[in-house]
Protein backbone atom coordinates (compact mmCIF):
# COMPACT_ATOMS: atom_id res chain seq x y z
CA UNK A 1 0.00 0.00 0.00
CA UNK A 2 1.60 2.92 -0.77
CA UNK A 3 1.15 6.19 0.94
CA UNK A 4 2.48 9.74 2.04
CA UNK A 5 3.80 11.20 4.90
CA UNK A 6 4.61 14.77 5.44
CA UNK A 7 6.27 16.23 9.27
CA UNK A 8 5.76 19.61 9.52
CA UNK A 9 8.62 20.79 11.52
CA UNK A 10 9.44 23.92 12.83
CA UNK A 11 12.56 24.37 10.84
CA UNK A 12 11.53 22.08 7.88
CA UNK A 13 8.72 19.98 6.30
CA UNK A 14 9.63 16.46 4.76
CA UNK A 15 7.25 14.74 2.43
CA UNK A 16 7.82 11.02 1.00
CA UNK A 17 5.58 8.75 -0.64
CA UNK A 18 6.02 4.53 -0.18
CA UNK A 19 5.19 1.79 1.55
CA UNK A 20 7.33 2.10 4.30
CA UNK A 21 10.70 3.40 5.64
CA UNK A 22 12.63 1.18 2.94
CA UNK A 23 10.87 1.91 0.04
CA UNK A 24 10.74 5.81 0.07
CA UNK A 25 9.94 6.60 -4.10
CA UNK A 26 10.61 10.55 -3.06
CA UNK A 27 11.57 12.76 -0.70
CA UNK A 28 11.02 16.45 -0.56
CA UNK A 29 12.13 18.96 2.02
CA UNK A 30 10.42 22.11 1.93
CA UNK A 31 11.20 25.70 4.59
CA UNK A 32 8.66 26.14 7.38
CA UNK A 33 8.23 29.66 6.13
CA UNK A 34 4.55 31.88 5.91
CA UNK A 35 2.04 28.99 6.70
CA UNK A 36 -0.27 29.79 3.47
CA UNK A 37 3.17 29.00 1.17
CA UNK A 38 4.31 26.54 3.18
CA UNK A 39 0.76 24.30 2.90
CA UNK A 40 0.73 25.14 -0.28
CA UNK A 41 3.79 23.44 -0.85
CA UNK A 42 2.82 20.36 0.59
CA UNK A 43 -0.30 20.13 -1.50
CA UNK A 44 1.57 20.78 -4.84
CA UNK A 45 3.76 17.36 -3.03
CA UNK A 46 0.48 15.51 -3.06
CA UNK A 47 -1.64 17.10 -5.73
CA UNK A 48 -2.02 14.25 -8.53
CA UNK A 49 -0.64 11.33 -6.54
CA UNK A 50 -2.46 8.00 -6.10
CA UNK A 51 -1.84 6.99 -2.86
CA UNK A 52 -4.28 5.15 -0.47
CA UNK A 53 -3.81 7.53 2.54
CA UNK A 54 -1.63 10.41 3.84
CA UNK A 55 -0.32 10.99 7.45
CA UNK A 56 0.43 13.92 8.81
CA UNK A 57 2.80 14.59 12.09
CA UNK A 58 2.97 18.21 13.08
CA UNK A 59 4.71 20.74 15.68
CA UNK A 60 1.91 21.33 18.42
CA UNK A 61 0.48 21.84 20.30
CA UNK A 62 -3.09 21.00 18.15
CA UNK A 63 -6.01 20.10 18.14
CA UNK A 64 -6.71 16.05 17.66
CA UNK A 65 -10.58 15.28 18.32
CA UNK A 66 -11.71 14.63 15.01
CA UNK A 67 -15.15 15.63 16.57
CA UNK A 68 -14.18 19.18 17.70
CA UNK A 69 -14.85 22.40 14.94
CA UNK A 70 -10.85 23.31 15.37
CA UNK A 71 -10.01 19.32 14.66
CA UNK A 72 -6.61 20.02 12.65
CA UNK A 73 -5.83 23.34 13.45
CA UNK A 74 -2.47 24.74 15.79
CA UNK A 75 -3.44 26.07 19.15
CA UNK A 76 -1.12 28.16 21.32
CA UNK A 77 2.46 27.67 19.36
CA UNK A 78 4.99 29.15 20.00
CA UNK A 79 5.86 29.84 16.23
CA UNK A 80 4.90 33.18 14.52
CA UNK A 81 2.07 33.47 12.45
CA UNK A 82 1.06 29.72 12.76
CA UNK A 83 -1.17 29.82 15.80
CA UNK A 84 -4.92 29.22 14.24
CA UNK A 85 -3.95 27.64 11.61
CA UNK A 86 -6.11 25.01 9.87
CA UNK A 87 -3.20 22.42 8.63
CA UNK A 88 -5.85 19.43 7.20
CA UNK A 89 -7.70 21.69 5.02
CA UNK A 90 -5.40 23.08 2.20
CA UNK A 91 -4.12 19.34 2.02
CA UNK A 92 -7.49 17.78 1.84
CA UNK A 93 -8.60 20.26 -1.31
CA UNK A 94 -5.97 18.31 -3.43
CA UNK A 95 -6.51 14.51 -2.54
CA UNK A 96 -9.37 12.35 -2.09
CA UNK A 97 -7.45 9.95 0.32
CA UNK A 98 -8.06 9.99 3.75
CA UNK A 99 -5.41 11.97 6.29
CA UNK A 100 -4.74 11.14 9.64
CA UNK A 101 -3.15 13.51 12.09
CA UNK A 102 -0.41 13.34 14.53
CA UNK A 103 1.67 15.22 16.79
CA UNK A 104 5.24 14.98 15.46
CA UNK A 105 6.13 12.81 18.59
CA UNK A 106 3.15 10.54 17.87
CA UNK A 107 3.94 10.07 15.15
CA UNK A 108 7.59 9.13 15.36
CA UNK A 109 6.12 6.74 17.80
CA UNK A 110 4.05 5.11 15.74
CA UNK A 111 6.82 4.36 13.13
CA UNK A 112 9.11 3.38 15.94
CA UNK A 113 6.48 0.68 16.74
CA UNK A 114 5.66 -0.49 13.69
CA UNK A 115 9.48 -0.57 12.44
CA UNK A 116 11.71 0.12 14.68
CA UNK A 117 12.47 -0.50 18.36
CA UNK A 118 9.11 -0.35 19.67
CA UNK A 119 7.81 -3.49 17.96
CA UNK A 120 6.17 -6.14 20.02
CA UNK A 121 5.86 -3.52 22.68
CA UNK A 122 2.08 -3.50 23.91
CA UNK A 123 2.01 -0.53 25.75
CA UNK A 124 5.13 1.75 23.66
CA UNK A 125 6.17 5.11 25.14
CA UNK A 126 8.66 6.93 22.78
CA UNK A 127 10.26 9.94 24.36
CA UNK A 128 12.23 12.61 22.04
CA UNK A 129 14.80 15.41 24.04
CA UNK A 130 15.90 17.56 22.19
CA UNK A 131 14.69 21.81 21.62
CA UNK A 132 11.97 20.19 23.82
CA UNK A 133 11.20 17.26 25.34
CA UNK A 134 8.50 15.39 24.18
CA UNK A 135 6.91 11.95 24.35
CA UNK A 136 3.90 10.03 22.72
CA UNK A 137 2.33 6.71 23.79
CA UNK A 138 1.02 4.08 22.04
CA UNK A 139 -0.99 1.46 23.96
CA UNK A 140 -2.29 -1.47 21.71
CA UNK A 141 -1.03 0.33 18.47
CA UNK A 142 -3.51 3.03 19.73
CA UNK A 143 -2.58 6.78 20.78
CA UNK A 144 -3.27 7.36 24.22
CA UNK A 145 -4.60 10.63 24.00
CA UNK A 146 -7.11 12.51 26.03
CA UNK A 147 -8.81 16.06 25.61
CA UNK A 148 -5.36 16.65 24.57
CA UNK A 149 -2.20 14.76 23.55
CA UNK A 150 0.50 14.03 26.39
CA UNK A 151 2.64 16.92 27.08
CA UNK A 152 5.09 14.62 29.43
CA UNK A 153 8.06 16.97 29.18
CA UNK A 154 6.60 19.73 30.89
CA UNK A 155 5.83 17.60 34.39
CA UNK A 156 7.63 18.73 36.99
CA UNK A 157 10.62 17.21 38.50
CA UNK A 158 12.38 17.42 42.24
CA UNK A 159 15.64 19.29 42.03
CA UNK A 160 18.91 16.94 41.75
CA UNK A 161 21.35 18.29 44.40
CA UNK A 162 22.63 21.65 44.08
CA UNK A 163 21.35 22.66 41.27
CA UNK A 164 19.54 25.87 41.37
CA UNK A 165 19.36 27.03 37.78
CA UNK A 166 15.86 28.33 37.63
CA UNK A 167 15.39 26.71 33.90
CA UNK A 168 13.76 28.00 30.58
CA UNK A 169 10.20 26.59 30.16
CA UNK A 170 8.08 29.74 29.00
CA UNK A 171 5.00 27.87 30.91
CA UNK A 172 6.78 26.39 33.83
CA UNK A 173 10.36 27.53 34.44
CA UNK A 174 11.94 24.35 36.04
CA UNK A 175 9.81 21.56 34.56
CA UNK A 176 11.40 18.82 33.21
CA UNK A 177 11.88 20.34 29.50
CA UNK A 178 12.53 23.24 31.58
CA UNK A 179 15.99 22.02 32.86
CA UNK A 180 17.34 19.16 30.69
CA UNK A 181 15.95 20.62 27.18
CA UNK A 182 18.68 21.45 24.58
CA UNK A 183 17.87 25.09 25.37
CA UNK A 184 18.01 24.87 29.29
CA UNK A 185 21.72 23.05 28.69
CA UNK A 186 22.60 25.81 26.24
CA UNK A 187 21.45 28.31 28.97
CA UNK A 188 23.47 26.90 31.87
CA UNK A 189 26.81 26.62 30.45
CA UNK A 190 26.57 29.64 28.10
CA UNK A 191 26.84 27.52 24.84
CA UNK A 192 25.02 24.91 23.14
CA UNK A 193 25.88 21.35 24.66
CA UNK A 194 27.51 19.94 21.44
CA UNK A 195 30.43 22.65 22.28
CA UNK A 196 30.92 21.22 26.38
CA UNK A 197 34.06 19.59 27.14
CA UNK A 198 35.69 18.65 30.05
CA UNK A 199 33.70 19.22 33.48
CA UNK A 200 30.95 21.14 31.90
CA UNK A 201 30.27 18.55 29.76
CA UNK A 202 30.18 16.11 32.53
CA UNK A 203 27.69 18.02 34.67
CA UNK A 204 25.45 18.10 31.57
CA UNK A 205 25.41 14.80 31.34
CA UNK A 206 24.95 14.17 35.06
CA UNK A 207 21.98 16.66 35.07
CA UNK A 208 20.66 15.39 31.80
CA UNK A 209 20.34 11.94 32.90
CA UNK A 210 19.08 12.42 36.31
CA UNK A 211 16.55 14.86 35.32
CA UNK A 212 15.28 11.95 32.55
CA UNK A 213 15.34 9.02 35.19
CA UNK A 214 13.34 11.13 37.04
CA UNK A 215 10.85 11.64 33.83
CA UNK A 216 10.93 8.47 32.85
CA UNK A 217 10.02 7.10 37.15
CA UNK A 218 7.00 9.36 36.75
CA UNK A 219 5.79 8.32 33.25
CA UNK A 220 6.39 4.63 34.17
CA UNK A 221 4.32 5.37 37.52
CA UNK A 222 1.59 6.67 35.76
CA UNK A 223 1.61 5.45 32.06
CA UNK A 224 2.87 1.78 32.88
CA UNK A 225 4.69 1.41 29.13
CA UNK A 226 6.34 -2.13 28.85
CA UNK A 227 8.61 -0.41 26.46
CA UNK A 228 10.29 3.07 26.64
CA UNK A 229 12.12 4.25 23.64
CA UNK B 1 -27.60 -8.78 38.05
CA UNK B 2 -26.45 -9.79 41.41
CA UNK B 3 -22.86 -10.10 42.21
CA UNK B 4 -20.73 -10.27 44.73
CA UNK B 5 -17.80 -7.62 45.99
CA UNK B 6 -14.86 -7.90 48.22
CA UNK B 7 -12.45 -5.59 49.47
CA UNK B 8 -9.29 -6.70 51.01
CA UNK B 9 -8.06 -3.96 53.03
CA UNK B 10 -4.73 -3.66 55.28
CA UNK B 11 -7.47 -3.86 58.53
CA UNK B 12 -10.14 -4.98 57.08
CA UNK B 13 -11.80 -6.86 54.90
CA UNK B 14 -15.44 -5.97 53.39
CA UNK B 15 -17.81 -8.08 51.63
CA UNK B 16 -20.86 -7.31 49.85
CA UNK B 17 -23.58 -8.94 47.67
CA UNK B 18 -25.99 -6.78 45.66
CA UNK B 19 -26.76 -5.42 42.04
CA UNK B 20 -25.50 -2.15 42.59
CA UNK B 21 -24.44 0.31 45.36
CA UNK B 22 -28.18 0.97 46.71
CA UNK B 23 -28.85 -2.36 46.42
CA UNK B 24 -26.06 -3.82 48.98
CA UNK B 25 -28.50 -6.94 50.62
CA UNK B 26 -25.92 -8.09 53.10
CA UNK B 27 -22.65 -6.41 54.17
CA UNK B 28 -19.52 -8.44 55.84
CA UNK B 29 -16.70 -7.03 57.96
CA UNK B 30 -13.91 -9.56 58.53
CA UNK B 31 -10.76 -8.37 60.48
CA UNK B 32 -7.62 -8.62 58.08
CA UNK B 33 -5.56 -10.92 60.01
CA UNK B 34 -3.74 -14.40 59.11
CA UNK B 35 -3.95 -15.01 55.22
CA UNK B 36 -5.09 -18.42 55.72
CA UNK B 37 -7.97 -17.68 58.20
CA UNK B 38 -8.73 -14.34 56.57
CA UNK B 39 -9.29 -15.84 53.19
CA UNK B 40 -11.21 -18.50 54.55
CA UNK B 41 -13.51 -16.45 56.15
CA UNK B 42 -14.33 -14.58 52.92
CA UNK B 43 -14.86 -17.53 51.44
CA UNK B 44 -17.03 -18.96 53.67
CA UNK B 45 -19.24 -15.67 52.86
CA UNK B 46 -18.94 -16.42 48.64
CA UNK B 47 -19.88 -20.00 49.54
CA UNK B 48 -23.19 -21.42 48.27
CA UNK B 49 -24.16 -17.86 47.11
CA UNK B 50 -25.82 -17.67 43.86
CA UNK B 51 -24.41 -14.62 42.36
CA UNK B 52 -23.55 -14.16 38.37
CA UNK B 53 -20.20 -12.43 39.35
CA UNK B 54 -17.63 -11.66 42.23
CA UNK B 55 -15.21 -8.56 42.24
CA UNK B 56 -12.17 -8.33 44.49
CA UNK B 57 -10.19 -5.37 45.10
CA UNK B 58 -7.26 -5.27 46.87
CA UNK B 59 -4.54 -3.75 49.02
CA UNK B 60 -0.97 -4.58 46.74
CA UNK B 61 0.63 -4.95 44.49
CA UNK B 62 -0.38 -7.47 43.57
CA UNK B 63 -0.21 -9.66 39.92
CA UNK B 64 -3.17 -8.56 38.10
CA UNK B 65 -1.94 -10.14 34.45
CA UNK B 66 -4.57 -12.75 33.52
CA UNK B 67 -1.73 -14.55 32.02
CA UNK B 68 0.75 -14.90 34.10
CA UNK B 69 1.67 -17.81 35.92
CA UNK B 70 1.45 -15.99 39.46
CA UNK B 71 -1.89 -13.80 38.32
CA UNK B 72 -3.57 -13.08 41.40
CA UNK B 73 -0.46 -12.99 44.34
CA UNK B 74 0.16 -10.63 46.19
CA UNK B 75 3.94 -9.16 45.58
CA UNK B 76 6.14 -7.44 47.47
CA UNK B 77 3.72 -5.76 50.16
CA UNK B 78 4.48 -4.40 53.37
CA UNK B 79 1.86 -6.38 54.86
CA UNK B 80 3.34 -8.70 57.07
CA UNK B 81 2.51 -12.43 56.52
CA UNK B 82 0.94 -11.77 52.93
CA UNK B 83 3.59 -11.48 50.39
CA UNK B 84 3.22 -14.51 48.25
CA UNK B 85 -0.60 -15.19 49.18
CA UNK B 86 -2.89 -16.73 46.38
CA UNK B 87 -6.10 -14.25 46.87
CA UNK B 88 -7.65 -16.11 43.99
CA UNK B 89 -7.04 -19.90 44.82
CA UNK B 90 -9.40 -19.77 48.01
CA UNK B 91 -12.68 -18.31 46.85
CA UNK B 92 -12.44 -19.71 43.19
CA UNK B 93 -12.73 -23.81 45.03
CA UNK B 94 -15.95 -22.03 46.63
CA UNK B 95 -17.88 -20.34 44.08
CA UNK B 96 -18.37 -21.24 40.16
CA UNK B 97 -19.04 -17.83 39.25
CA UNK B 98 -15.98 -15.93 37.43
CA UNK B 99 -13.54 -13.53 39.63
CA UNK B 100 -12.29 -10.45 38.18
CA UNK B 101 -9.24 -8.79 40.31
CA UNK B 102 -7.89 -5.12 40.51
CA UNK B 103 -6.68 -3.26 42.71
CA UNK B 104 -8.39 -1.35 45.90
CA UNK B 105 -7.84 1.82 43.77
CA UNK B 106 -9.13 0.53 40.53
CA UNK B 107 -12.10 -1.24 42.51
CA UNK B 108 -12.91 2.34 43.89
CA UNK B 109 -12.31 4.06 40.47
CA UNK B 110 -14.67 1.45 38.68
CA UNK B 111 -17.21 2.34 40.79
CA UNK B 112 -16.98 6.15 40.86
CA UNK B 113 -17.12 5.84 37.02
CA UNK B 114 -20.15 3.67 36.88
CA UNK B 115 -22.24 5.03 39.83
CA UNK B 116 -20.49 8.42 41.03
CA UNK B 117 -18.74 10.77 39.97
CA UNK B 118 -16.50 9.69 36.99
CA UNK B 119 -19.74 8.79 35.47
CA UNK B 120 -19.72 10.18 31.83
CA UNK B 121 -15.86 10.59 32.10
CA UNK B 122 -13.73 8.89 28.72
CA UNK B 123 -10.21 8.74 30.74
CA UNK B 124 -11.34 8.75 34.24
CA UNK B 125 -8.36 9.50 36.71
CA UNK B 126 -9.26 8.34 40.78
CA UNK B 127 -6.99 8.95 43.23
CA UNK B 128 -7.06 8.49 46.84
CA UNK B 129 -5.10 10.47 49.59
CA UNK B 130 -4.69 8.61 52.92
CA UNK B 131 -2.14 6.43 54.52
CA UNK B 132 -1.19 6.02 50.93
CA UNK B 133 -1.59 8.34 47.94
CA UNK B 134 -2.69 6.15 45.20
CA UNK B 135 -4.54 6.44 41.90
CA UNK B 136 -5.90 4.36 39.26
CA UNK B 137 -7.11 5.00 35.66
CA UNK B 138 -9.76 3.50 33.50
CA UNK B 139 -10.04 4.77 29.61
CA UNK B 140 -13.06 3.73 28.14
CA UNK B 141 -14.14 2.06 30.89
CA UNK B 142 -11.33 -0.28 30.67
CA UNK B 143 -8.10 0.06 33.32
CA UNK B 144 -5.03 1.15 32.10
CA UNK B 145 -2.54 -1.34 33.15
CA UNK B 146 0.85 -2.29 31.87
CA UNK B 147 3.26 -4.95 32.89
CA UNK B 148 2.10 -3.94 36.31
CA UNK B 149 -0.62 -1.34 38.03
CA UNK B 150 -0.23 2.19 38.05
CA UNK B 151 2.00 3.56 41.32
CA UNK B 152 1.08 6.97 40.76
CA UNK B 153 1.51 8.04 44.08
CA UNK B 154 5.38 7.48 43.72
CA UNK B 155 6.37 10.21 41.67
CA UNK B 156 8.76 12.69 42.53
CA UNK B 157 7.65 16.22 43.05
CA UNK B 158 9.65 19.47 43.08
CA UNK B 159 10.17 20.66 46.77
CA UNK B 160 7.78 23.58 47.95
CA UNK B 161 9.51 26.53 49.12
CA UNK B 162 10.77 26.23 52.59
CA UNK B 163 10.17 22.29 52.58
CA UNK B 164 13.10 20.55 53.65
CA UNK B 165 11.23 17.43 55.36
CA UNK B 166 12.65 14.68 54.69
CA UNK B 167 9.59 12.06 53.68
CA UNK B 168 8.39 8.87 54.98
CA UNK B 169 8.43 7.12 51.67
CA UNK B 170 9.98 3.50 52.75
CA UNK B 171 11.26 3.12 48.54
CA UNK B 172 11.72 6.95 47.60
CA UNK B 173 11.46 8.99 51.02
CA UNK B 174 10.25 11.90 49.29
CA UNK B 175 8.31 11.23 46.43
CA UNK B 176 4.72 12.33 46.26
CA UNK B 177 3.23 9.79 49.06
CA UNK B 178 6.64 10.53 51.06
CA UNK B 179 5.25 14.05 51.37
CA UNK B 180 2.01 14.87 51.29
CA UNK B 181 0.50 11.84 52.51
CA UNK B 182 -1.23 11.12 56.28
CA UNK B 183 1.39 9.46 57.88
CA UNK B 184 4.28 12.27 55.98
CA UNK B 185 1.83 14.73 57.75
CA UNK B 186 2.28 13.04 60.88
CA UNK B 187 5.60 12.95 61.00
CA UNK B 188 6.14 16.37 60.13
CA UNK B 189 4.03 17.68 62.78
CA UNK B 190 4.51 15.18 65.43
CA UNK B 191 0.76 14.26 65.46
CA UNK B 192 -2.11 12.88 62.93
CA UNK B 193 -3.24 15.70 60.49
CA UNK B 194 -6.86 15.48 62.34
CA UNK B 195 -5.56 16.84 65.19
CA UNK B 196 -3.61 19.56 63.61
CA UNK B 197 -4.96 23.49 64.59
CA UNK B 198 -3.86 26.58 64.10
CA UNK B 199 -0.57 27.42 62.07
CA UNK B 200 0.27 23.68 61.66
CA UNK B 201 -3.43 23.17 60.17
CA UNK B 202 -2.65 25.91 57.85
CA UNK B 203 0.86 24.84 56.71
CA UNK B 204 -0.21 21.22 56.09
CA UNK B 205 -3.12 21.71 53.90
CA UNK B 206 -0.73 24.65 52.07
CA UNK B 207 1.92 21.47 51.57
CA UNK B 208 -0.75 18.61 50.65
CA UNK B 209 -2.58 21.51 48.07
CA UNK B 210 0.62 22.08 46.60
CA UNK B 211 2.04 18.68 46.42
CA UNK B 212 -1.21 17.09 45.23
CA UNK B 213 -1.33 19.82 42.78
CA UNK B 214 1.76 19.15 41.36
CA UNK B 215 1.00 15.10 41.27
CA UNK B 216 -2.27 16.24 39.21
CA UNK B 217 0.07 18.42 36.92
CA UNK B 218 2.16 15.35 36.23
CA UNK B 219 -0.80 12.85 35.82
CA UNK B 220 -2.43 14.84 33.69
CA UNK B 221 0.74 15.84 31.27
CA UNK B 222 1.54 12.53 31.33
CA UNK B 223 -2.00 10.11 31.57
CA UNK B 224 -4.38 12.59 29.70
CA UNK B 225 -7.38 12.25 31.63
CA UNK B 226 -10.67 14.09 31.66
CA UNK B 227 -11.17 13.85 35.09
CA UNK B 228 -9.98 13.67 38.31
CA UNK B 229 -12.07 12.32 40.62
Amino acid sequence: MIVAGVELGGTKVLCGVGTGPDDLEEVERIPTGDPDETLAAVAAFLAGRDVAAVGVGTFGPVELRRDHPRYGTLLETPKPGWRGVDLLGPLQAVTEAPIALATDVEAAALGEGRWGAGRGARRLLYATVGTGIGAGMLSGGVFVRGPGHPEMGHIPVARLPGDDFEGVCPAHGDCLEGLASGPALAARFGRPAEELGGEHREEARRLVAGYLAMGMAAWTYTAVPDRIV
